[in-house]
């Protein structure tokens, strides 16, 4: 019986290394290499740097060594050097830190695995952001808040039980140079500060560990009156100061590597200062003057807007700008990149630009809570590529990306949505990669492509999220998601009592004469927030960019574009292109299928799919209810739909925030 | 209070007058015309003759003249001439009949409406069926069996209480030279033939009679039986023949033109002589004697295919080609178009060309029950042309056509069903005429169209058929529908039980070598039922018209045809071209938006719409599953599909044959 299940066991376990089922991510080099890899240090992170090379590493010897070289002495401690030496017969790397020569070892596997020459390597690297931090939106029931990939990966209930992903959760983010993870949802339970869970996190920070991750918490404000521990939070009470103090204390007993906090403070609900009358500036401090002893940090989330009049666009500013020059130097502001909330495009949050001397730190969301969820393939690095056009990282000393990572056997739900965490880790580490170079890196890694194929993979994929933006909200509409699950399109929602900047027709304004939201001079000025020039161009209806206009703008339907087309053309054009697109991506998966295993290729079809249906879908509902204001016929050239308004105003998903939605397309209807 | 309720009165028959619901079919002209017409005839007929004339010819006077003409003495008596006389100055209508000069009216009315040149007129026309029949599968209960469009004209429980409805149908059958209709479904209750439904029966023939249209009743062979009259139904037990002799009398002592009867007998499980241990011919001849004294003929329909081994194919054909030359002179066989049942495509019936010695008729559907019910714009006339190019009318000496209406305002459910009822009209008048001429005529009575958009829909209507064969059944496939409703695709159908040629797979049988039913010489040879020549044709795999490609053969996947694409490229082809066609169709309606009035523009459009989705639906369904088969790529061209195989084979319309189907796209499935 015993060999029985031994058999068994080493079948699954191999099963389980052969499968192609997304489980190795990009990390799909093989194990058996058996490398001549030189490393005198004993740190475990530098031993898993040699390991990690003695087993994939193919070419000549390397030697791991730390320096205190001088041109490295300038760079931040995790900087690395790969040089091949002696004629190309070695290859070195070196650091001023165990990290540092991970990282190179990391580095030089994906040159491997890319292709790249060898040969005469003499390269320095060294990250633009210091700390490129993952924030998971996980509760402690493992539910994931916008998470579409299965559970929660931190098994609290069984920690401090290991499971093996908790390690190959720490490789993969060390792999593309991620180094901080904040392990609880924003909108953080009480709970979370308690010891019996600060002992399970502290389990997660030593597997970290090694791999260069600090663990961050996400706090819930009220916390220490939550617990029943103080009769108030108001930061300003010498008992909640001391609260947090202790707290703090006890948190670097256990880990003494701990990162900080973020909060969501006075946000949709959250506790925050501004309840006990004070500002964020001093609810931030507070928490700041307690880690500063430890040289932990706060992460203060400026995602906040009141149910007020100012245009929503403009309240993150209005709230945190007066504010610049107030918070301790350990606090940093995380700022979402649009001034909304993650829609497919937004122009940059103005407080970039408008927080001189105040440390600034963007938060992208890498799950896709408005891009299709984990049913759409949208390869997010042209996105953010976009983002770092306007917005210099080099003022930044951190960045934040909302993960997309659950109990999936592949992570991330769809195959293509590992891309975008790999692609977040890439950028937090050097912003200038390009969204082709990032895809070609990745999908190197993660298929065994011929050329060709790379080439169609790649176009695909820096394709795919102006398609995204094509069929859902083209032209600079914005936030015309269906109610709750922010997956189908309604932007007829309409729901009685609710909060009206929580209605699609806050944003869009359609009406008989045009479409769009007048942030003009002549509107909400939001435009006013930003920088003169970039004022000037948005504020012109006739300068602003395309891709914005509805943004800034409330366009008449007849109004001719910098394209040449009116507004209604051009909407019904970029409708049409992005499902175009999304067939173009069909096609193009199928005729690579000889280069992808079975598997994979089945799962990624099945979601294409479901991207071209659901195109259509967006497509129909937004051009459809839109006509019924512009009350102009659709361009000869287009596809006409295949729906009825009628009938997609009665679609009811019945999905919650947590889970991916499959669409049943053909049913009976008497 | 009169007042206001004759206000109200005249207001709905004002709007009534005025709209543009359908009611009206393609006799829209105005009726203020006051015309001169002259005519000295006083019967019934010849004053509608004269009424329509009046109220909507605007030309020159017109006589309505009976003659002995010897021309036309050559001729059928509903024959007529249309002469311009006195240089244009007068229009001469001759007939030897009153019907004639009706028919000759509404050829006037015809030509005014269709912008032709009356200036010179010497038309002659003549019917190439002496019977042209619509066959009604309405049950007593009102219930239509495959009928898209409502009820049951005839209100059996009002009556022979009228409906304004009674007369408006003879009138448009007489417009396009119907002249006969049988009430009620071939699936007939025995109750048809009591007294009490015969005195209604006789209302409804005293008001189509002065239109030229005579009415014929379905039998159940087994009526004396059922209603406990006679303890047989055998056709040669005396009492039997006793009994139908009386009844016969009875209802020519009520209708003395009554036409005849239509029998389904032996057939789905109607009764019938092989009950009793006699033939088809005896059955029939029977029912003749009793009918022959009164000039009564018998239609016995040839649709008739037992649970036997022989290929279904073939089984009307082995049951009655044998039985040539042995019927009466007024039995006429009733042969459906094709061999199988009503397909979008089939090769014609080979009884056609095998029975020499006995009266046929041909059997069209006009009802969609195999082309997408009253969703799906199909113009059948390219089909019944296709089949004239096969079967010579002149053998013939009538036809009949089951009918698409119904109660629904529209009487077709489709708008555009109507151009069927039209054309069968039509072609049962002259089947040389073209389907680009009969949809032009149909268009511009139905509608008010410049020129361009004529040549647009009639192109639509032309190709409509077409494109229905190419997006369900392209290459000679079949039957190949859903069980029961035969709406949507289910080729992958299997009922546990029910018999072997009920279900697609009898007629597709796709396998890994390809795909279609083996009826050559090497198969089921129902190839040798044709005349030698198209036998040969047929017969060999190499010459086989595409089109009927899998109905005759087993056609390897890769076996390049005649248009030089593999059989699984050309099915690609032919499904993806009817998604396309479809799309053109919505844009080609769109084209002539301004020509059409609003409520029946957005009728069609929304048929359009349901037709590309289902269109869709087909292609995914079709090519996913035999795709199971193939094993083959999608070529690089075609659409990609937008549903999974495994969610179509779950889509359970749940409609009833009665009903047709509106199709929810987008529904939660969770």
């Amino acid at each position: 019986m015993k060999r029985l299940l031994l058999t068994l066991f080493c079948f699954c376990v191999l099963q389980g290394a052969l499968a192609e089922d997304g489980s190795r991510l990009w990390l799909r080099q093989a194990t058996d290499a058996q490398a001549t890899v030189t490393c005198k240090l004993t740190s475990e992170t530098a031993q898993i740097a040699k390991a990690e090379l003695e087993q994939a590493w193919k070419g000549v010897p390397v030697v791991l060594k730390k320096t205190k070289d001088k041109d490295l002495r300038k760079l931040p401690a995790s900087s690395y050097r790969i040089r091949a030496i002696e004629g190309g017969k070695q290859i070195e790397i070196n650091s001023l830190s165990d990290i540092g020569l991970l990282y190179g070892a990391y580095h030089l596997l994906r040159l491997q695995a890319t292709n790249a020459d060898v040969q005469s390597l003499d390269i320095t690297e060294s990250p633009a952001f210091d700390k490129r931090i993952l924030n998971h939106w996980d509760n402690l029931d493992r539910r994931v808040e916008r998470g579409y990939a299965g559970f929660s990966l931190w098994n609290w209930e069984e920690l401090p039980a290991l499971s093996p992903r908790y390690k190959e959760y720490a490789r993969a983010n060390a792999s593309i140079g991620i180094n901080g993870t904040v392990l609880n949802n924003v909108n953080a339970s009480p709970k979370m500060l308690t010891t019996e869970y600060l002992e399970k996190v502290k389990v997660l920070a030593d597997v970290f560990r090694p791999y260069g991750i600090q663990v961050y918490l996400s706090v819930n404000f009220a916390t220490p009156m939550a617990l029943g521990e103080v009769e108030t939070a108001d930061p300003l009470n010498k008992e909640v100061v001391k609260w947090w103090k202790n707290k703090v204390k006890e948190i670097y007993q256990l880990i003494p590597d701990f990162g900080g906090f973020l909060v969501k403070a006075n946000s949709e609900g959250q506790p925050g200062p501004c309840d006990f009358g004070r500002t964020h500036a001093e609810g931030a401090n507070m928490l700041a003057d307690a880690l500063k002893p430890y040289k932990g940090i706060v992460m203060w989330r400026a995602f906040v807007y009141s149910p007020s009049d100012a245009d929503r666009a403009k309240q993150a500013y209005l709230e945190f700008q007066p504010l610049d020059g107030q918070f301790r130097s350990n606090v940093i502001i995380q700022v979402k990149n649009g001034p909304i909330d993650f829609q497919p495009r937004e122009p940059y949050s103005p407080l970039f630009t408008s927080m001189k001397q105040t440390p600034l730190m963007p938060e992208l969301q890498i799950t896709q809570e408005y891009l299709g969820h984990s049913n759409h393939l949208a390869f997010l690095a042209p996105m953010w590529e976009e983002f770092f056009d306007l917005v210099e990282p080099n003022t930044m000393n951190a960045i934040a990306g909302v993960t997309n990572i659950g109990t999936d056997t592949n992570w991330c739900g769809h195959h293509f949505g590992q891309a975008n965490w790999y692609a977040f880790g890439r950028l937090a580490w050097e912003p200038t990669l390009t969204s082709d170079v990032i895809a070609k890196e990745w999908l190197q890694q993660t298929f065994d492509l011929k050329e060709s194929s790379l080439t169609t993979l790649s176009k695909m994929m820096v394709y795919s999220h102006e398609a995204v933006v094509d069929y859902m909200m083209p032209l600079g509409l914005h936030h015309i998601f269906a109610w709750g699950h922010h997956y189908g399109p309604e932007p007829w929602c309409a729901i009685p009592g609710a909060r009206a900047d929580w209605m699609p027709s806050y944003y869009h304004n359609a009406d008989e004469k045009g479409l769009g939201f007048d942030r003009s001079s002549t509107g909400s000025n939001a435009v006013a927030q930003y920088p003169e020039e970039l004022c000037k161009l948005y504020d012109n209806i006739e300068t602003c960019p395309e891709k914005y206009i509805l943004w800034f703008h409330h366009v008449p339907w007849q109004h001719k574009l910098q394209s040449g087309r009116t507004l209604w053309e051009a909407l019904c054009y970029h409708y049409d292109r992005g499902v175009q697109l999304t067939r173009d991506f069909q096609k193009a998966w199928d005729n690579v299928k000889e280069d992808i295993d079975a598997e994979r290729f089945a799962d990624v079809q099945t979601k294409l799919i479901a991207q071209t249906r659901d195109a259509i879908w967006w497509k129909d509902a937004c051009l459809l209810y839109f006509q019924t204001f512009s009350k102009l016929p659709f361009p000869e050239d287009y596809e006409r739909p295949i729906h009825e308004l009628d009938d997609l105003k009665k679609v009811q998903l019945g999905i919650t925030n947590e889970e991916c939605p499959t669409i049943e397309l053909l049913n009976k209807n008497r």
